[in-house]
């Protein structure tokens, strides 16, 4: 099927940052065919008027664990060791299929409705989410997080569910998810677990996702266990020979941001998740200057406390600003990127998705312009950034189907997920 | 009239923190007549179903320039110096009265679509400001700002037209309307053109609105000139000695809060203008250990670049912590005061606003609490600081008087708006 979204203005986060005014995009199937500037092609099966909106790349969440969205304001305010040694982990030791299946139903209407196409999910029931996120028709790479602090016997189930989940997914929904393997982090997986897992992931053909270096104490005791700061402990136990993506990277010296942009690691930076816990303000200037592409993500919901891809864009290109009194420190278009088209990168995705071109899956979004808080029409790259809201996003599309038309979900029962999932949480809550 | 508001939940930001289930609030012409859970009264002119929302007062912006709407992303990201000399100044020296009038209209809008139900502005051609403001039904403390850098003819001639309005003013809208004094910076007003302004202050008995130490530069030059930082020398000039509220408050050390805090001055925190500018981060939690409790503001909009209330509650929530590396740095209950009850003690009107309490003006606003982000819903004041939107706002109400309902504005013609600011924009922009 051919669709034609005409009257729009495009910002194709390509090559170049010029908008396209009076622009037409043309779908063929799951596909950008076309995208130009005033008379459209004829001929075209469905043709959708984009009069008044911004069509972007879909935003791109390279960090989250979607059913967290069950304990959004559950704890608030403690430091990451307390709150989750004493919050979070004993109540998400109670999830079950059913937490894990409403809770990322909720966790992808929240995403969809503020423009999010793609996201990475590292969590447990890793069955449920990849089901939800196909019938929802939302990209994913997902991965089933192990922590490897019980027996060899758990530590070994664990690996062989992820292993399986990995393998059993990767390539379903017409393509739209792929997997990864997950050792949770330095801290919680012993050395040669961790090595096992990154041997299942050559195994397998597939990149690692990996927590590291999100606070200052775990940088600490890191040092104290095993000598080394994290980035050269994983290092030695090989994670960086694969295509790695490490979330946070908030602790990292200029040495291991080096070593970093050697091998190519990807990182995704969780500004509203790292300010909230107060694990600190990851060195992004500094990367950028060391050629790395970081990427943005939400991280669970319980931390951050919204799963708002627009917000972190802004928190990126606002808080490094600020913390180095620079106010280039991370241009307005940088961060854009950081939600499009270097996430798709650190997905490993970007042959496929993160610009706007002709080849490309037909992963887009629209944003309204007529807000009195995008007025005037000088740069809608910068009131994109800075001013946009997830309300202003209309449309969202993934290959080439719509998600939601005019502010409407067009594959999910919000009414029905929203009751679900506070069913599904007053079952574990206490 | 009487107008009861029912089958709402309610927040008031009073003495303690409960929010009110199964509630009603009684308004009583422009006042908060009566708060209370179960059966309401009877024989009420105006019922209004408040179900699935959340009431809480109104939120305060403690300073802006609002017509700077119109230079929304017309420069970013450079520093402060450079961007208002090179580009905002220049292009507001072509401002005229239909400028700022549909500047502020626009600016008004979006406050009002932001659930902000009072704001204080600082600007040029504020007679235009002021009849927007009535016309709106918004509740404001005005000024207009004065640049001392001109002859003394000049200087004397804004300091006149500044007096004037003041005195105009006070009192306009059936008392919505109050008014401040206003030298714009230490930086761009003379001592003794500040000690003339004190004095016109005391005449009236107004309070003192000024931009302190914003930025690093600011501070430098202040002592390189007058051999002291900015809080010794406005002190030495006495402006302290009048109930007075400085923006921003950036680069000010230990001693300096102390000596903030002994005077009672207000501090007007500006996060998101602070960070975009690169001026740097406020020592918000030094302040609130000092016994100040700071407000909020948005600035212009040239600078930040939104009006959006929620956003600035957000990031004092949230960039304090990452800063300190501390996740009690800033309670969200702190935050969400520093954007109502302490905004309203900023502005000198925490008799009449700031809380919702029998005998206050009945400014509230309504939240929404049935989107997938405010899910579940354990902890409604965290959701309000970490995931509430601007969109998630329905009701506005200022003196009783419905600004906005169900999302719909209810005083102001946003679509001429919009047409007219976009026109006037275009008459100075080259």
């Amino acid at each position: 099927m051919k669709q034609l979204l005409k009257n729009a203005r495009i910002l194709s986060m390509g090559q170049d940052n010029q908008i396209l005014d009076d622009a037409y995009l043309l779908i063929d199937g799951s596909m950008i065919a076309q995208i130009g500037s005033g008379q459209p092609p004829e001929g075209i099966d469905e043709v959708v008027d984009m009069k008044d909106r911004l069509l972007l790349p879909g935003l791109i969440n390279t960090h989250s664990h979607a059913a967290m969205t069950l304990l959004r304001g559950f704890a608030d305010d403690l430091p990451l060791q307390t709150w989750l040694e004493e919050k979070m982990w004993p109540i998400e030791g109670r999830f079950g299929p059913e937490q894990v299946k409403w809770g990322t139903a909720l966790a992808v209407v929240e995403m969809i409705r503020s423009g999010v196409t793609c996201y990475a999910d590292m969590y447990d029931h890793m069955d449920e989410v990849a089901q939800v996120t196909v019938e929802a028709g939302l990209r994913a790479r997902l991965c089933r997080g192990v922590i490897g602090l019980g027996s060899s016997e758990e530590q070994e189930n664990k690996r062989r569910e992820a292993v399986q989940f990995a393998r059993n997914w990767n390539g379903a929904g017409e393509g739209r998810i792929t997997t990864m393997l997950a050792p949770h982090a330095p801290y919680t997986c012993p050395p040669d677990y961790i090595e096992r897992i990154v041997s299942d992931a050559e195994d397998l053909n597939l990149p690692i996702h990996i927590h590291m270096s999100e606070t200052r104490a775990e940088v600490e005791t890191n040092v104290k266990e095993y000598g080394v700061r994290p980035v050269e402990h994983l290092e030695r136990l090989g994670v960086f020979n694969r295509p790695t993506l490490v979330a946070h990277a908030v602790h990292v010296t200029e040495e291991e941001i080096q070593m970093l942009a050697e091998y190519g690691v990807k990182i995704s930076h969780n500004p509203g998740s790292n300010l909230k816990l107060g694990s600190g303000i990851a060195p992004i200037p500094a990367m950028l200057k060391a050629g790395i592409r970081p990427s943005l993500g939400t991280d669970g919901a319980a931390s951050n406390n919204n799963l708002d891809m627009l917000e972190e864009i802004r928190l990126a290109a606002l808080i490094h600003k600020g913390v180095q009194e620079d106010p280039e420190a991370v241009p307005a278009e940088t961060a854009l990127r950081m939600g499009t088209s270097f996430g798709a990168e650190a997905l490993f995705l970007d042959h496929a998705i993160g610009t706007l071109e002709p080849g490309k899956q037909a992963d887009l979004i629209s944003v309204d312009l007529t807000g009195a808080h995008m007025q005037p029409p000088h740069d809608l790259l910068s009131h994109i950034v800075y001013s946009a809201g997830r309300d202003d996003v209309r449309d969202v599309y993934v290959d080439g189907i719509p998600l939601m038309q005019n502010g409407e979900l067009c594959t999910l029962d919000e009414e029905k997920i929203r009751y679900e999932a506070l069913q599904a949480f007053e079952e574990v809550k206490s």
